[in-house]
């Protein structure tokens, strides 16, 4: 049975995880997931920044929170329009400087890049301003969905597919797709130390989508691919470079040097990004070490031990078989 | 300042988690470490099969328990010598089944060969296998210390060391040796989830002795490497093979992909064994799902999840650069 082409793909809360309340901004706080589908309201960028830093969104939420606080921004401001430029300006610095390695910069100065076109050609900075933010928006919506169809279309009947820490619904939605079209395709989800996004957020939406997922420690991916259980490898990223080396969650170069090793295919969703030339360029946040020895907020141990926790890890390009891109820029 | 041949090691409890207390057994209780140092009281043969099963001992610790066991069953019997034959077979069999990885049916058979053949010669039976029993305990006990300043030796001045699960004992050890001798050296351990020995254990008894310790997720093993934080990689194993694969707690083998990947010295504690002819031929133990999906007892998550937890992997030869082996047979 085939799917209508024209069907809407059912959505995953984590696709879209940003929305607009009134005048507000809502975020998904993605920490509460699987326990409660909880709206973060934002207010202002200093709240937008909040919850980047304490990771209440990520990955491609980070992107909406951006964007959205740009309009937050515009929505907001009564004065001039040179004084809405300088506070962009303002807005697009402390987004920069929330979180080292998503590359918060190049998004940044688009807006930015459009407010001082926008008032040097003297239009209206904030109409123009709404309209090229909302049309951006709605291309990367548009793009994503495509990309989802683009996934589904890779996974084959009897698939058994890794994957890693969280990809923002789009692997979800996938699955949703191969389901409908009578695909049987298992998953099988690392549980993504120490946050737990495999566990809480992948495991959590492959079910709601009805999609057959298994949890496996982070350190058996190794056995499981010996073992001839998975037979793809699909993962998110959170930033590429130019010569298509990418960061994302620690853990994924281990899994694309494992999947190189046991010939099995690695796919990977990126962003195309000429900004940072390779892999070793990408600044890698160190995250504190209490996130590693704390397990719901209670200390793992009882003596005092040193955790070291980067956030991201980088696969250089030559083990990537293909890469989804969606260029954002 | 070189450390005097003659003085003695200091001992990590883990090194001989298992004594005597008048005639019970006293099992180290390794899954309330680092919380307590409780020993488990055990007076028959199944009380041992549960002390292994449940993994209250594990690794080295259930070599230990298993010829204990035959010396507390000799101890509390009564009846005739050929009865006592049958009685360690029986208790043999049981140890045999308690769990499958792990290689007691080489250890049990030993002893039931020295019964038999006390009873065959028409010896002593009970006093024969005690003194038989006492000796390959001093024998093991010798060679395992050797084995810890063969690995003092291995760790040279400025050596950063990753390790994975535990190796009950003779790392922290050899740890102390090095410290004495001047050596400034560092650890890292992998937690090792899902049953944390690398937290809970490793860097606790490493941290006991002195030694400078850091744990990480399982899944930064790759990060470390690629960024040359650690120099060489010493685990332990559980089973080996004729071939030289062997067995250890899940893990072990993406960390020897990774080793060879960044081209990082992978040293193994072993005991050899010709039973089994290569990797693919040990029976790896499957855990029930729950102990993947719980945390201290209490589910990690709110909806019905799947996991699936080998409690060990196997490492082909082809990745160790040097095994040291302790002969056991």
């Amino acid at each position: 049975m085939r799917r209508s082409k024209n069907r809407s793909i059912k959505e995953s809360p984590l696709f879209w995880p940003v929305h607009w309340k009134g005048d507000v901004l809502s975020v998904l706080d993605e920490t509460l997931i699987p326990r409660r589908l909880n709206y973060i309201k934002v207010h202002t960028t200093a709240e937008a920044v909040k919850v980047i830093r304490d990771m209440k969104t990520r990955a491609f939420g980070q992107f909406l929170v951006v964007l959205n606080t740009f309009l937050l921004e515009i929505n907001r401001h009564k004065g001039s329009e040179q004084n809405l430029v300088k506070k962009l300006e303002k807005t697009a610095r402390a987004l920069n400087n929330s979180r080292p390695t998503f590359p918060f910069a190049e998004v940044t100065s688009i807006v930015v890049g459009w407010a001082r076109k926008a008032a040097d050609d003297q239009l209206n900075v904030r109409e123009s301003l709404i309209k090229n933010i909302n049309g951006y928006l709605q291309g990367i919506r548009f793009r994503r969905l495509e990309r989802v169809k683009k996934i589904a279309s890779l996974i084959k009947n009897r698939d058994s597919i890794l994957t890693h820490c969280n990809v923002s619904g789009e692997l979800a939605m996938a699955a949703r797709i191969c389901q409908e079209e009578g695909k049987d395709i298992h998953f099988f989800a690392t549980e993504t130390r120490p946050y737990f996004q495999g566990s809480k957020l992948t495991a959590w939406e492959l079910g709601r989508m009805g999609a057959s997922v298994t949890l496996i420690a982070d350190n058996a991916v190794a056995s499981v691919m010996a073992d001839g259980l998975v037979n793809k490898v699909i993962v998110g990223s959170d930033r590429s470079c130019a010569n298509g080396d990418f960061a994302n969650k620690i853990g994924t170069y281990p899994i694309a040097v494992l999947a190189k090793e046991f010939g099995i295919p690695f796919y990977v969703l990126t962003q195309p990004s000429n900004t940072i030339p390779r892999g070793e360029d990408i600044p890698i946040e160190i995250r504190q070490e209490k996130e590693l020895l704390t397990f719901n907020g209670r200390a793992t141990l009882p003596f005092k031990a040193r955790g070291f926790y980067p956030g991201f890890d980088v696969v250089p390009h030559e083990f990537i078989t293909e890469s989804l891109p969606i260029d954002v820029r």
